[in-house]
C-alpha cells in the first residue's frame, strides 16, 4: 500500500496545519475513504534560515535522516511543509526514492493568472537561498521582497508561531500586510508554513494571499487520489 | 533519539486534533525545543466498533502493522488517540516494545474529585467492549450508557465528523448533551476521539466534558517531557 510521506515537525503547528489541510481536502464519507500516510515529525533539525545565511549545512543530515525514514516504510510521495528546507531540495531529491513535490513550484503555479509582480514573504534564508524568485523568474512574475523593516515583522510573526504566541504572530503579519498593501502590491505568497498559521488570527487581509500549506496539500492530495490511494487495498 | 510514536488515522481529523494537542501543550520557545514523533496514519484500518459489535478481529492485523511501523522506527512510546482500538490493548501492548499509554486510563484519572456517575459518549463497540465501564468500577464510578435515542444522535456525530460534516457532527452533540443533562447528569466522557471536533462546534456545553484527546495529550506531553525527549541530541 502507497502512503503519502510528510517530513515536517518544521515547525510543529505548520505541519500539524498541513496535516489538517490533506485531511479536509479528501472527498471521503468515513476513514477508510482518507489518505493513509507516515510523518516524520522532527522539530529537534536545525534552525534552516539560520544555516542558510550562514553558509553551513547542519540541518542537512537531519532532513537526509528523515528522508530515509519515510522511505525505509514504503511512502510513494515526499513533501515537506517548510519551505526553508526547500534550500537542499536537490539533495533530497537525490537520496529519496519516492518522488518529492516542490513547495515553491505548487505556489507559483497558483498565482491568479496575469500577475505581474508578487511580494514573497518568507524567513530571509529562504530569500537568500533565491528559492521563490527562481520559480517566478521562470514565469516572467517580478518577486517584491519586504523592505528591511517589513522583513522584521515578518521574522517576529514567524518565530511567534514557533513559540505558540498566535496573538502576536498576526499583529506582526497585519502591519506588513498594510505597509505592502500602501505599496500597492496586490498579491503576496506566504512562503512559509508558519505564515498562514497567522493569517487565521486577522479578519481579512488588504491583498490576495497566496498559501504554501494550502497549494502543497492540494498537489499532495492530488497526486494521491489520482494514484487511487484512497483505496484500502 | 527517542520519539513519540502516534498510531493514528483512526479518524484523521481527530488525529490532527491530538497533534495539534501536544504541539500546544508543549511549553517551547522553537522548533528545536518541540517534541519528536513518528505517526502512522492509517485511515484503511477496518471499522473498529462494526467488528468489536461483530466479533471479528479484522482491524487487528492493521493495528499490529502499525505497531510493527512505530517500534520499527525507534519510538519511545506508542500513543493511540483512538478509543475503540483500545479494545485490542492486551494484544497490541503484547507485541509492541515501546509502551502504550491506555486512553481510558489517562481520561478517568482526570475526573473531578467525588464524581459519582459519569456518562460515556463513545461508539457502541468501544462501549460493547467496557473500556470504560471496567476503568470506571476500579474507582467505583458508576457509568452511565445513553439510551438508543441518544446513542443514535452520538452514532451521527462520530459519523458526522468522520465525513467532514462539523455541523452535523455539532448538532447532534448538542442534541445528547441536552437529554443527558435533563436526567440531571453532570460528567460526560468523551470517550471517541471524533467528539471533540464536534464539540468545538458548540458555544457551550450543559454539563461538565471530559476529554479523551486533551488527557491523552496531556499524559502524553507529561511522559515525553519527563524524559528530556525535547532536548535535541
Amino acid at each position: 500500500m502507497a502512503m503519502i510521506g510528510i517530513l515536517g515537525g518544521m515547525g510543529p503547528l505548520a505541519t500539524v496545519d498541513f496535516m489538517d489541510r490533506v485531511v479536509r481536502l479528501t472527498d471521503a464519507s468515513c476513514d477508510q475513504e482518507h489518505l493513509p500516510m507516515v510523518v516524520a515529525h522532527l522539530p529537534h533539525t536545525p534552525d534552516r534560515s539560520r544555516s542558510i545565511l550562514a553558509g553551513d549545512e547542519l540541518p542537512l543530515p537531519h532532513l537526509l535522516a528523515g528522508i530515509d525514514l519515510l522511505n525505509r516504510n514504503q511512502v510513494g510521495l515526499v513533501v515537506i511543509p517548510c519551505n526553508s528546507s526547500h534550500h537542499w531540495y536537490p539533495q533530497l531529491r537525490e537520496r529519496s526514492s519516492a518522488p518529492i513535490l516542490h513547495i515553491a513550484s505548487t505556489c507559483v503555479a497558483a498565482l491568479p493568472h496575469g500577475t505581474r509582480r508578487v511580494a514573497v514573504l518568507a524567513t530571509r534564508g529562504a530569500l537568500a537561498s533565491r528559492i521563490y524568485q527562481d520559480a517566478l523568474a521562470e514565469r516572467d512574475i517580478q518577486p517584491v521582497v519586504p523592505d528591511e523593516a517589513e522583513q522584521v515583522q515578518v521574522d517576529t510573526c514567524i518565530r511567534s508561531v514557533k513559540a505558540g504566541a498566535l496573538e502576536a504572530a498576526g499583529e506582526a503579519l497585519q502591519a506588513v500586510l498594510a505597509s505592502l498593501a500602501a505599496r500597492n502590491i496586490g498579491v503576496a505568497i506566504m512562503g512559509c508554513t508558519e505564515i498562514p498559521v497567522a493569517l487565521r488570527q486577522l479578519r481579512s487581509a488588504p491583498l490576495t494571499m497566496i498559501d504554501s500549506t494550502l497549494e502543497l496539500a492540494r498537489a499532495t492530495v492530488a497526486f494521491a487520489m489520482e494514484r487511487g490511494w484512497n483505496k484500502a487495498q
